[in-house]
């Protein structure tokens, strides 16, 4: 069988989660929470399967979960989604974001992402053909400790086959977020270009210190031109129910559809009528960041007591730390090493470039999860401690 | 936004779905259940979200499900498929299918379909770049009333760029099933040319009349280059939940795995775990041919006292009939004209060609789902006696 994809291995994720399981060790690499759903959510999605929401949703996902989509979109951002014709439920946000690549990515074309970079964006790209053309952000400096896009490397590397530039902010892995300068530097490069964007933003409810998300659906002519993709498995503490869903105008909707339609045909039911009604309460994802700034906070001060060295983190549930004090090891290897020497699994920052093995994308750099409970963290900082 | 699917409209089943729903009719169109899942089934879904499984599953599938999934091709067809290593859970058959398209077709790759065939089939083949070749089944006779594969017409398709076969059977919309002289003719085929197959067996469960199920699995020189896809949805009556799954050798899972990870790269967590436990009963799938066997046979009763003339349909919850005394009307034409103005909504069978508007693709036949429960069949065929 002549390969599609000949690099890819086994995603990053599933392999430090198997190695965390085999060596006892705490989990903080791929991210998921290690706590329950709120059980109003449980006892809703059981109703609905109790009601007879078992066979195929509508095609582009039920009516009620697409229009409190609309709403929250609105509310939230000023966005003017359509619940009939812009708004399309996924099998979570990484089928959202295949679905817009096969959607318009045509052999050939060119498609900017930033680097570093979620691990299927790549990928995705490859099978529709695509050229991926990675863009670095900025990596952090004393005066700007955190990793950030650099608009003019991103408006020349755009050329006449650019298609789609991807962007993912609050960003995974760094935590990185937008603010309003960096949608007016969007906007004036889709102006001059006419480029499409994918705009992944399932970290949206996750953006700390009281600083507003900047989504593109804030800014109608990044709208007009944009898929928006967000998930509920980060908001809801629901990773495995795997929805997500896609806001795009309705040309640009029209073509997802097309291959939504025929990669999965709709998503399951029973869990999109009980996300319908439980998100109409805002609360449940307005409480958010308040939450996880606390789990943040904790994981940084703990870590502030190891030789690991924290990287402030304005958005995500993640946070980086350089580990350069304590070990000389590439990225990959030290991960590896942490969990079987000292029972604590994190992520390679390499393992988000597309070249893993390249100096600039080791710089010494891994990432922690802290969605999880105030004892995890603590037997983490415990373990880390000790390195 | 240039469209990478051109041709493709919204599905026939949306379309005629909405229709039914619009106009009030009786829905025998969409190949779904109007009646609920065992009880049980729903209470292990829910005490696994009480357990906590919530977050990511295991990429390739629960452990459990695969288990179980592995025990029972073994039980059923002497199959001998590690759980390990060769077993992929999906967003159901459709996300299987497309996966399995897009891990081994390049483009400029022919693939082989039987026609009529699943309408998700020839765009996934297009999104991949490959050539569908459509071979037409043989129609019905007076002595051989169902459709059936001429496999010499299909040998003579194969060239040198064939990468795949698509195979269906129990066989949508037509109802056919394959015999131990066709799982033959397919080994001939595969031994002289080489080819993969795709077996798309998501009706394996509901063959009637006593005959066991043709599965590819069953022959070791077939399951050796094949995908055989199969879903529970069609099995324990949750077409809904979106829940599949391929089975194939270590070497093509591998590829297959590489894109189901960045596609969707895991499926809901509870409905696996719920599942894994309900099928380990298996009653669960051995009394659906008696169940649906009654269900067919009390349509085909009904629609021998209209104008209707049945065929006979040996599998799937489908079956056809010709309404060439009703109606001059083409097949499309015809199935909006009963749903607005008899109230039962039916697909026509033109929907399964490639080119819809042939003459070959428009024999003035209609399928009619029967996963209906008696009084929603009571109320169609009255209906359908006033034609
Ligand atoms: C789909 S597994 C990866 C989860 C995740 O978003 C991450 O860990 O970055
Ligand atoms: C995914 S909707 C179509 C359901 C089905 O299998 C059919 O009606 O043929």
């Amino acid at each position: 069988l002549n390969s599609k994809l000949p690099d890819v291995g086994v995603t990053i994720f599933t392999v430090m989660s198997r190695l965390a399981a085999e060596h006892q060790a705490v989990n903080l690499g791929q991210g998921y929470p290690d706590f329950d759903p709120d059980p109003e959510l449980l006892s809703l999605v059981n109703r609905a399967m109790l009601d007879g929401h078992n066979q195929y949703a509508f095609m582009p996902g039920i009516a009620a979960l697409r229009e409190a989509i609309a709403l929250k979109t609105t509310q939230l951002y000023g966005a003017n989604y359509h619940a009939d014709s812009d708004i399309t439920v996924t099998s979570g946000a990484t089928q959202a974001l295949m679905t817009a690549i096969l959607a318009c990515v045509h052999p050939g074309d060119e498609v900017i992402v930033l680097e570093p970079n979620y691990d299927s964006y790549v990928p995705a790209i490859r099978l529709a053909g695509g050229i991926p053309v990675p863009v670095a952000l900025t990596p952090p400096t004393p005066s700007h400790p955190t990793f950030r896009p650099d608009w003019d490397r991103v408006r020349a590397a755009i050329t006449p086959r650019t298609r789609l530039l991807m962007i993912n902010f609050p960003h995974n892995p760094t935590g990185a977020v937008l603010n309003d300068a960096d949608l007016d530097a969007l906007e004036r490069i889709v102006a001059e270009t006419g480029i499409y964007l994918i705009s992944d933003e399932v970290y949206e409810h996750i953006v700390f210190d009281g600083v507003p998300h900047a989504s593109v659906a804030r800014r109608p002519a990044l709208a007009a031109r944009s898929f928006v993709i967000s998930s509920f498995g980060k908001t809801f503490h629901t990773t495995g129910w795997k929805i997500g869903y896609c806001c795009a105008p309705a040309n640009m909707t029209e073509e997802f559809r097309k291959v939504h339609q025929f990669m999965v045909f709709s998503v399951a039911t029973p869990l999109q009528v009980g996300l319908a009604v439980f998100m109409a309460e805002p609360r449940h994802y307005l409480d958010l960041p308040a939450f996880y700034q606390t789990k943040r906070d904790q994981l940084a001060a703990g870590l502030a007591t190891t030789r690991f060295k924290v990287l402030p983190s304005p958005g995500t549930f993640f946070l980086m730390a350089d580990y350069s004090a304590v070990s000389d090891l590439p990225e990959a290897e030290f991960a590896r090493w942490l969990t079987l020497n000292h029972g604590v699994a994190v992520i390679p920052i390499a393992a988000f470039y597309g070249d893993p093995h390249a100096a600039t994308s080791n710089r010494q750099l891994v990432r922690f999860c802290f969605a999880k409970r105030a004892e995890t963290l603590d037997l983490a900082i415990e373990r880390l401690r000790r390195v």
